[in-house]
């Protein structure tokens, strides 16, 4: 797990919610949550984690690591697509275990499948039992020639 | 753990990202991230999360239903605050284990600690080590009477 000492142990509720140490409380995984949204549009990019190295990268650098569960490594957004996010804005939930950061996005999408937000699918309301999902974004990009590194 | 079998179980990656089946992907704990933002602003609100029980709630009612982790039931956002979110859209993103809801945020805020955003602080970028935060978000009502009853 990656090293947490480089940030401040949360202390009292008081402390964690009023305070001003970044004191982040990772989960039993070593992670934070990130929601990253479009600077300019606000539209919500994606969700992902970030773990304490993760997390240091992105406030040094101001470029967006994340940390990827499935593939258990840590990993800089663009690396092999080339829609990396610059942050042009971080901030911190009351409770300290989720991150929202505003970003440009570099390219065509944040999203592996093609689109621009991983958020393309609209799931309608008012209803029971089986729900059928609304598409509300084309593809932006096609991800076999973008992510064919990968 | 909340009955999922209300729901869709996720297939193969093609049918959860491409599919029009909605078919949540719980972690676990039985949980999808939930991201709320307000809908005229677009400002993220708050990061929670949702069990079966409460996105079924949330897609049949719109008003929106989470599952607390730190005390492990189900609840409707302004139960006791009267500060209720309706939502107006609902998306869930590629792999189906976060869904972003745009809401109208009802009463002054949010967020416990009695501001607008649960994000009212923010991270300093372009350091390494200690990082003091920025407040950003000014109390926009009390909540000890607004909590009183909790």
């Amino acid at each position: 797990m990656a090293d947490q000492s480089q940030f401040a142990r949360p202390g009292s509720t008081a402390e964690v919610e009023e305070g001003r140490a970044l004191a982040p409380k990772f989960d039993a995984d070593g992670l934070v949550t990130c929601v990253a949204t479009d600077a300019q549009s606000g539209e919500v990019l994606m969700v992902a984690h970030m773990n304490a190295e993760a997390l240091a990268r992105t406030i040094a650098t101001g470029d967006a690591w994340y940390f990827s569960r499935s593939r258990q490594r840590l990993w800089r957004k663009g690396e092999t697509s080339g829609h990396a996010q610059h942050v042009v804005e971080m901030r911190i939930d009351c409770d300290q275990d989720a991150v929202w950061i505003k970003v440009e996005q570099a390219g065509a999408g944040a999203c592996h499948t093609g689109r621009r937000s991983c958020f393309y699918r609209a799931v309608p309301l008012g209803k029971a039992g089986a729900v059928a999902l609304e598409f509300r974004d084309e593809k932006a990009f096609d991800p076999k020639s973008v992510y064919r590194g990968s």
